[in-house]
């Protein structure tokens, strides 16, 4: 870092008003110069999703104190590429996204809207940490977070990232005292066994709820986000956006096509 | 494959009227039997969204003449898991996604609800393929897109695939006798330089629409699915969904978080 603040952005998938976006505003601001572009609404389970069908309105906002603070009717993704290209001047030197309530472990990462903006972060070269909490309450309590979090964006400002990464930070629901350590780690493999919630509308008329139960097949492994969380550590995934799979190029090269 | 027929799951993300897929259906239905969800409408740059805070629709449809058709009011990924989950009985010996009306390259299998189709079904663990014509009109000529896809999908119904592996097959605006043959190949590295259109609404009010350059930081490798496509190739890449960087793991570790 040179002799200037860092220059932080701040989105989530929770929407702007959500409190774990405001206790990962008040880390920041300890640690730089903040601009905060979120959604105006929950955009939970939004994926890499950007608005290109429809159009996008910014509206400035005065909750948080900060340089700059807007909320955005797009996805998470859209946040990080408004926000680049149209509000502040230059790269920031920091993209931090969440506090996600609820965990964004293992096959969720690509579900997840909070970690689609660190990923879109990523990809814009800029270095980005997506952070979640095992606690889907809106009471939820980020004493503990506040520390972690604090560690976690030094350490990035201060070393960078590997070009094409990110970070994906998932925190037990924990006292501190009782959060054992930090673990870097793959994400489990597991998949959603999805359930359909059959309802019907007064007219009679069949609508569904996505639902569904986590089944983990990675349970026997320790390396893995969904161990380290279960076992009381803070889990830190390297996440990268590179969708080839590579070592499969060979393979299928032989089929002639 | 057995002495039955098989289940083919077709969806896509410009809509179950488009054109794109009535010419993926007319393959298909030579293939197997056929069940078809796929949005009401455009879904473009949906990317891997799921519906979590709303509900979904479901409706009956007969325009295809196949073994059972519906449109759903959400995501190409919600109707993979609503197609498996609640209408086919067991999991689809394939799934297909397309054909895109635009190409699916590069960055692109991220923002693109056409792809993020194929990977659901990947994560799911059927055979998955997304196909997308380098033509974005509604009058694209597909003619040329029917041998390659029925041949690409003999091949994965004969072969299977990889595990946690789909395709990703981009096809270019040629002729057939023009189209050079198939590169399996790996996604270019490349971004897109955003801008946002600023209008103003009747009332003087900002509006924004997401557009912006392709830049390609590839452009001189050939083993690319740019590359492929630009010189007359179908463009074949294995595309996966483990996002961990795992060269990343060991290098993050060393900062003792």
């Amino acid at each position: 870092m040179k002799n200037r603040k860092p220059l932080i952005l701040v989105t989530n998938d929770d929407g702007v008003t959500a409190p774990g976006i405001a206790a990962l505003i008040e880390v920041m601001k300890t640690l730089g110069d903040v601009v905060i572009v979120a959604p105006d609404k929950a955009q939970s389970g939004m994926g890499h999703a950007i608005t290109i069908n429809s159009t996008l309105r910014i509206n400035k906002i005065k909750i948080y104190n900060v340089k700059a603070e807007y909320s955005c009717t797009g996805t998470p993704v859209d946040c990080v590429k408004f926000a680049v290209n149209k509000i502040m001047h230059r790269k920031p030197d920091l993209c931090v996204s969440g506090i996600n309530h609820g965990t964004n472990m293992s096959i969720n990462v690509i579900y997840s809207g909070t970690m689609s903006a660190a990923v879109e972060g990523a990809i814009e070269g800029i270095p980005s940490i997506g952070f979640s909490l095992s606690d889907n309450s809106i009471d939820a309590d980020f004493t503990a977070c506040k520390k972690i979090i604090k560690s976690i964006a030094l350490k990035v400002l201060k070393n960078g990232l590997p070009e094409g990464v990110c970070l994906n930070v998932n925190i037990p629901k924990l006292k501190s005292e009782l959060i054992k350590g930090v673990k870097v780690c793959r994400q489990a493999k597991a998949v959603w066994i999805e359930k359909f919630d059959e309802r019907h509308d007064p007219n009679g008329q069949p609508y569904y709820w996505l639902t569904g139960k986590f089944e983990n097949f990675d349970s026997k492994e320790k390396d893995t986000d969904i161990w380290a969380l279960e076992n009381g550590y803070v889990s830190v995934v390297p996440t990268q956006f590179d969708m080839t799979a590579h070592k499969a190029i060979s393979e299928i090269s032989k089929w002639k096509l």
